[in-house]
């Protein structure tokens, strides 16, 4: 098995939204624009979304990978 | 003893249900599409497992591997 | 992909706000000074962004890229 | 003194019962089928100990070497 | 950009006091005498600075880089 | 200085008594039987000291050296 | 600025007393014998400092660099 898979999925997500879930128990949900080796990802159009289904607008954003417990490249379940 | 045992046990998992438990104290459940040698997985109609026995519905997910502490690569307790 | 994308966009921001949320829950301000590849940052007149709208005025610091969950390079929802 | 001396009682324990200690505080016990250098074991029949003596089966677990604290290769003490 | 930003700001510190925030929530005052490239310090006549204003005195220290969330090179604020 | 301090008083703790203090706290006891230099100990007749003065058999173990606080290789004072 | 500022202060310090400031919140005070590039100490006549002045003996010990704040190398403000 090749050692990129988990940036392949990343790379067909591009352009798509992704929900991103991080260790301090934050959930950010955008349109991924780009990724690194690090799974360091930047969203666009980003939002933080809370447990009362408001959000916070974010803009662009840079989300270090090591702060990442999962990616959702597609949220098919929102359809 | 070769160095890939534990990715030898993911290989023959792939396309079966894995339990997967996170470092944050959840657990995932989802068909195991990709991993690589950081033990990132790609999970298909993954789920997160609640106490209540209820579950929550991810889709498709990137885990990053140091976020894991353990892997059940079949889920034979569950037959 | 390139791996320098999370690079590029920080050198879009040199001499432009940015925002950058830490892992100690703390929020900061300052104008992109310069940075690397830890993402160690260089923000001048920086601020310590408060709850209460307040904030602490910090002037020149170097933040260690370890402690960053993300940085917003543009603050476009300020406008 | 050789580096490799951890995996030498490991390989001492291949189909023996071992004890892990988890950073999380969990206790594991299982039949050791596997390791690499990075202390990632492969457990078979595993369960969860719990205070109350009770245990929960786990069936065949990849446990990530981060996550232990100490192996127990021989359970003499249980004899 | 080079990758050595963080210590030039450190490098034109030499000589200066600095103020320096840890992991732990402590924030350190004192001389910079040095540094290295993983950020390490060397603090002369350091204190650590209390939430009341008071500072106990720590004379020459080796602060380890990895503890250090941000330095302020400069401490205008103070003039 | 040598790079092998830490390895060269191990070296002359083999076959003797040693404290083990561990990060969530514990204090194990036991006799080095082998080290490497990630400081993975091998430990045996290893018991978990507690405060009540009393301790827990854990026969031959294997500690992972990045759960070490720091190792007491001669435990004189005991004499 | 040469890389092993912190080593040639530790240098200095061989034969002194030592106060060690562990990440735990613990303070160790005792007689530099040795360290290594990591940071790891060796220190003879090591005690641990506890708030109310009283302290415990633990003579001989290797503590892991990776658990150390910061190290004050020579102890002037106790004279």
């Amino acid at each position: 098995m090749s050692t990129d898979i988990s940036l392949r999925i990343l790379s067909e997500s591009l352009g798509e939204k992704v929900l991103v879930k991080l260790r301090n128990g934050k959930m950010l949900r955008g349109v991924l624009q780009g990724y690194d080796q690090h799974m360091n990802l930047i969203l666009d159009q980003a939002e933080e979304m809370h447990d009362d289904s408001t959000s916070r607008q974010l803009g662009v954003i840079v989300v270090r990978g090591d702060n990442i417990i999962m990616v959702s490249p597609t949220v098919k379940e929102k359809k």
